[in-house]
């Protein structure tokens, strides 16, 4: 879950190996830049920190960051929403 | 499932948007660089078609195309096998 | 440059290797997704296959499309803005 | 240029926006996996910070860090490779 803390929301996530951490990395990639709210995050093999905070209100947290989390959570949890054709 | 036809292993895929189906195929690119042995691919909104075959011994199918297209197969099936930290 | 035929455009570009071609693929991807206007396009190796149409406007080749076409021809020729820190 | 430090080598890129950071980012990525041997890394919008260790060795810059680093100074540098078809 997130953690409000120090002005930010954080949350790590955990996979399989580096492939399927860089290609969630990929999704949180497009929504980000879609909604031109970029996270700070950071990688080490399977493993993804992701840091939330609004700096154009000062480095706090605000609505951005709470819809961009939810975002993020759609795409770790949805893994298994791909249907077969 | 994969058809092997026209010398060549072919199969779709369908996820639920764009996003999805970009991050799948980033997956297979890894895993395609990885084996040197790259497929024939083409994608609309979220549709991915892959073709395989082996070019440097005269565009028939080899072990490695199924290899390829086994490997593909588990990042298609597998994206729930994400675990939660 | 891009052709117009058959009411749709289209380009091809080439790569030295793979990872090129992919992480091209990958930037227009990004935008493609923000313009939810998204190419029909393929891949071999080292080169990329673009075709645009719009198909709400029934298949034809709209501002769209060659608004997306612009922005291709800048992330392909951008390849050398990255500036260095 | 990298800088070797509490034993390890680190460096940082910047770019003209975030498109063109993950994009590189996506190219790291490829290396890092075929030499499966991954950096530690983080992003926020368009600079991208790089730490490379060898854990195996106990956290030290062993060949494979150098090796690496190597990989990566030609990927930023060759974005201009790119040859028109």
């Amino acid at each position: 879950m997130w953690k409000e803390e120090n002005n930010q929301l954080s949350r790590s996530f955990k996979f399989t190996n580096f492939i399927e951490a860089f290609a969630f990395m990929t999704k949180v990639a497009f929504v980000a830049e879609k909604m031109n709210h970029h996270p700070s995050w950071s990688n080490t093999y399977n493993t993804v920190n992701i840091t939330l905070s609004t700096h154009d209100e000062g480095n706090v947290v605000t609505s951005k960051d709470k819809k961009l989390a939810d975002e993020i959570d759609k795409l770790f949890s949805g893994g298994n929403s791909i249907f077969k054709s």
